[in-house]
C-alpha cells in the first residue's frame, strides 16, 4: 500500500484541487487541468506505440511544457524516463543512452542528431516538426485513440534514470523509483515550506526553474509546482537577458540556479527587477562575492547541497538564537539537513568526527538509490555499512549546520594535514578583477603536496599577484585560513577548464599545470 | 533504502536543529535536546528488560511528556507501541491488550488495574510511584546502564498498533509500519502547512493537542511538533477550564479537538481567550451551530476527515475562485484530499459516481495498513481491488471538495432512495435549545425505512416539536433537504447514548427506540 506513493498522483490532485493553475511558456498558457488531460492522451499514445511498464525512454529538450507532459506520462504508464544530460559531450551522451537501455528518444530540433545513438533509429519522436523524422510529438498526441490501458504503477517501480557528470571517467547512472523520487524531490519543498529560509516556497509562489530538467528534474520543481498548485514558468534554454524579462513579466517570485546563472543574471540586470526574488542556489560553492552581490541586489537566497546520486541533502535555514555576523556568508556556506536526511562526518581514520571536526560527509536517507545502476564496483566503494559516502569533505557547526568545504579528492594533503582548497579559492575570488580561481595540490617532495593557485582575471582586467597575496595574508590574520594553506605559487590563466556543469575541471587543470608535456608524436 | 524512513529520525533532527524547542506540561519544561537524551536512556533501559525489535508494549496514560518519550523509544528500539484506548469499557481494553499481543504495560495511576490483563503481570511499569508496583518509570530510566545496542530499524518494520472504536462489535486492530505512520501523520502537516487553510500549521506555532495520544498519536501531533521544531504543550487529561487557562498562559496558537471538546471550551470561556486560535476539528460531524459559534469566538477552524483504519484522508483548504456564501458552513462540511490520498465515490450499483453524486467513499493512500490485523474476514470486506471502502457515504463537489454525509450503515433507505441522516440532524441541531439530535431509519412496511428523530434538549431548556418541524420545513423550502427526508416522528430524550469517542451510539439508540422491551427475567 505504500505502493500508492507514486508520481502521477501529484498531477491527479493538481487537476482536482488546482485545475486553473498554469504552466506558462512564452505566450503559451496551459492549466494543470489541460496538462492532466493531455498527459492522459499522451499516455494512451505511448502505450499504442509500445511504451509501457519498464520501457526506458529518453528526452532531450530544454525546459518546456511538453517535457513536463512526458515526465507525467512516464509516471502514468509505468515507463522509465531518462532526461538526457544535453550538456555532456556527444560521445558521452551516446554512452548514457546505450547504458540506460533507452528504447525511444523524444528529441527537440537541437538534439535530433542523437537519434543515431538508438538501436532502432525509427523509435524517435521529433518534438518539433522535421522532414527527416516522420513521427512527431503533436501527431502522436493527436492520433491517440482513447484512454490508456490502466497500469497499476507501484511506488517501488523504477521511474527515472539520471547520470552523474563526474569530472573524471564516464558518467555513472543512478535509477530512482517513484517513492524515492517523491521522497527526494518533496524533501526540498518541505525544507523550503516549513522552516524560515530565504528561498521560502509556498503555493502562492511563481516558480521559474533555471536548472534544466535533466538536473534532478529541475531540482524537483517539475513536481513542486503541481504539488503546490503554484504557477510554473518555463523558459526553454536558459538565457539571462530573457530570464530577467520573464521574471518581470510573469511576476516570478522563486527561481533555482547554479551560481554561474545568477552571476549572468546580475550582469544583465539593469535595475531593481531582481529585488525580492527568492533563489535556491547550489550545484557548486557560491563565491562569497556573489553572495554579497545577491544580497545587494535584493535577492533572498538559500543554498542547496546535494547531487545526482544523493538528491537534496541539505538546504540553509535561518537558525534562531545564533548571531550571524555576515548573513550572506553564513547562507552561502552553511546548509541544514532536510527531513529524513541523516548526516555523519567520518574522519580520515574512520572514526565519527565531533562537531567542528572535518571529514567525509556520509548520508542515509529514504531516497538514496542504494546503488549505481549496473555498477557493483562503484556501488561497493560508495555504500559502506548502509551509509552513502558522498566524497565531500565537510564539518558540522555547533548549531547543526553543514559546511561542505571541498571534494575529498580536491582536498590537498600537505605534511599529513588537509587543506580545503575551496576556502582558499573563495578568498582569492574576493580580489577585485578576479573572475575565478582554482587551488590545487602540486606534488612536493618534502610535504607530499603544496597548494598552488590558478587565477582567471575578468575579461579586460589585470590582477597583480601582490594583491592576491595581500588578501590571503589578511585572511590569515582574520583567522579564516591557516598560514600554511597559502598557495606557494599563483599562475594566471586566460580561462579555467570547465566541466559540463560549469564547475572548474580540476583533473584537466591538474594535467595542464603539472604534467610534463609529452613529446609531440607528429614530430 | 526507503527503509531509512523511520520515526526516530524526527527526534534526531529536532535535537540537531531545534534543540531548544520545548515540550511543556504544567510547570514542567523539557527541551527536544533533553527529550532526545532521555529517549536514548529509555531505549537503553527498555532493551535491558528485554523490550526490543518487535516487542509490543502498551501505554495507558493521558497526554504527558513521558508518553512522548515512550513513542520515540519504541521507534528507536524497533518495538511496537500500542497507545491504549482508555475510553473503551474495561473488558474491551482487556480484549485489545490480549489481541495486540502486548507483553509489557506502562500504566499511569488511573490505569493500574489494567495490569491484570497481562499474561505476565510483573511486566508492568508504573508511570507514577505506587506501592503495589515495584517497577517504576523513573527508576527504570535512572537505572539504565549505558547506550542502547544499535538496532537497525527499517521503514517497513511495524511501529504502532491502534484499535478502531466501532459502534458495533469488538474494537478492530490495525498495525502501522514506520513509513505508514510517517506518510499518514505528516500528510496532515503538509496539508496544513502548504495550502491556505484556517488551521494553518508552521514551525512558529504552539501546538496543544486536546486529542489523546491513543487517537492516531494525537492525530499525528506527537510527530508534528518535533518535526516542525514547534513548541508542544501537553495538558494531561482534557479539562476544558484548564485548557482555556493553558491556552492563555502558554500562548497556544493551535489545537486539535473533536467538536464536543470545542463545545466544552466555548462553554467555559468567558471572553476573548480563544480569539485567533487555530483549531483542527474532526472525529465526527461538526454541527452547523458549533461552526458558527467557533467563528463568532474568533476560532479559525479546519475540518479533518479520517479514521483509525485510514488515518487522515482530507482536510478543508480554502479554495480559490469559488464563492462561499457561508464560510463556516463550507468549512465544517467540506474537506479536500491530502497529498497522495486518492478518493473515489462508488455508487450503490458499483459504478464510480460523477461529481455531486452520492456513494461510498473509497480510498487509496500510501499509509493505508492494507488489512485489519489478523482479521482476514474484515480485511476482505474493507479492501476491494486495492481500494479501502471507508463505510462513509459522501460526494465530491465541483471544486474538488469531499462532503461526507453519513456512515453508509446510518444512511436511511426509504422507498429505494437514500436519506443521509446527518444532514437532517444538522438542521434540527440549529433549533434553539437543542443539545443534539439523531435521525434513524425506523422499520416501515411500505417504504422499508422511514426517518425518525431523537432529540436531546439542552439542560433546563424545553423544545417544542413544532419549532423543530418549522425549522425542517424551512430547510425544505431552502432546498437543503428533501420533503420526504423529514422525520415522521420526533422523540425527546434526556440523554442520547454515546460511544467511547463521544459520537451518538446509533446501535444502542436503535435498540432503545425500536426493539420491543424483553420481559424482565428477574420477575
Amino acid at each position: 500500500m505504500s505502493d500508492a506513493f507514486t508520481v502521477f498522483d501529484i498531477l491527479r490532485r493538481a487537476n482536482e484541487l488546482f485545475p486553473d493553475s498554469e504552466i506558462r511558456f512564452g505566450e503559451h498558457r496551459q492549466s494543470f487541468h489541460r496538462t492532466y488531460e493531455r498527459v492522459l492522451q499522451l499516455s494512451s499514445a505511448l502505450s499504442e506505440i509500445g511504451i509501457g511498464r519498464g520501457t526506458v525512454f529518453g528526452v532531450a529538450d530544454w525546459n518546456t511544457p511538453r517535457f513536463v507532459e512526458l515526465f507525467y506520462a512516464a509516471a502514468e504508464t509505468g515507463a522509465v524516463i531518462y532526461p538526457v544530460n544535453i550538456r555532456l559531450p556527444p560521445e558521452q551522451i551516446a554512452h548514457t543512452i546505450r547504458s540506460a537501455g533507452v528504447e525511444w528518444l523524444f528529441l527537440s530540433s537541437d538534439f535530433l542528431p542523437l537519434a543515431k545513438s538508438l538501436p532502432s533509429p525509427e523509435k524517435v519522436v521529433a518534438l518539433d516538426p522535421d522532414p527527416d523524422f516522420p513521427r512527431t510529438y503533436d501527431a502522436l498526441l493527436a492520433g491517440s485513440r482513447g484512454p490508456a490501458p490502466e497500469v497499476s504503477v507501484r511506488g517501488s517501480d523504477p521511474y527515472s534514470i539520471l547520470f552523474t557528470s563526474g569530472t573524471t571517467g564516464l558518467p555513472k547512472a543512478v535509477r530512482y523509483t517513484h517513492e524515492k523520487v517523491l521522497h527526494g524531490a518533496l524533501s526540498i519543498a518541505y525544507q523550503l515550506g516549513f522552516w524560515d529560509t530565504p528561498a521560502k516556497l509556498g503555493s502562492g509562489d511563481v516558480i521559474f526553474p533555471f536548472i534544466p530538467f535533466y538536473h534532478l528534474w529541475a531540482w524537483g520543481s517539475v513536481f513542486h509546482a503541481p504539488y503546490l498548485g503554484a504557477r510554473y514558468v518555463l523558459g526553454g534554454r536558459f538565457d539571462p537577458a530573457r530570464a530577467v524579462r520573464t521574471i518581470a513579466e510573469e511576476k516570478v517570485t522563486w527561481v533555482n540556479a547554479i551560481p554561474t546563472m545568477i552571476q549572468m543574471l546580475l550582469a544583465v540586470s539593469s535595475g531593481t527587477e531582481l529585488e525580492g526574488l527568492k533563489a535556491l542556489v547550489g550545484g557548486m560553492t557560491i563565491p562569497s562575492r556573489l553572495a554579497r552581490a545577491m544580497t545587494d541586489a535584493g535577492i533572498h537566497f538559500s543554498t542547496i547541497y546535494g547531487g545526482t546520486d544523493m538528491l537534496a541533502t541539505s538546504i540553509s535555514i535561518l537558525p534562531t538564537g545564533i548571531e550571524m555576523r555576515d548573513p550572506a556568508d553564513y547562507l552561502r556556506s552553511t546548509t541544514h539537513a532536510v527531513p529524513f536526511a541523516e548526516v555523519k562526518i567520518v574522519r580520515p581514520d574512520g572514526a565519527v568526527a565531533a562537531t567542528g571536526e572535518m571529514g567525509e560527509l556520509c548520508l542515509r536517507a529514504p531516497w538514496l538509490p542504494g546503488e549505481y545502476y549496473q555498477d557493483p564496483e562503484k556501488t561497493a566503494s560508495a555504500y559502506v555499512d548502509g551509509w552513502f559516502h558522498t566524497g565531500d569533505y565537510a564539518f558540522v557547526t555547533a548549531e547543526g549546520g553543514i559546511r561542505v568545504v571541498d571534494r575529498v579528492k580536491d582536498v590537498i594533503k600537505s605534511g599529513g594535514e588537509w587543506i580545503p582548497s575551496s576556502l582558499v579559492e573563495s578568498i582569492i575570488s574576493e580580489v577585485p578583477g578576479v573572475e575565478s580561481a582554482a587551488v590545487l595540490g602540486a606534488p612536493d617532495e618534502k610535504w607530499g603536496e603544496r597548494p598552488v593557485a590558478a587565477v582567471q582575471p575578468r575579461r579586460g582586467a589585470t590582477v597583480a599577484e601582490g594583491e592576491i597575496r595581500a588578501r590571503l595574508d589578511r585572511a590569515v590574520h582574520e583567522g579564516k585560513i591557516q598560514r600554511w594553506w597559502v598557495p606557494e605559487k599563483v599562475t594566471f590563466v586566460d580561462e579555467l577548464p570547465l566541466t559540463s556543469t560549469a564547475k572548474v575541471n580540476k583533473a584537466a587543470l591538474r594535467r595542464r599545470l603539472f604534467e610534463k608535456p609529452s613529446p609531440d608524436p607528429g614530430r
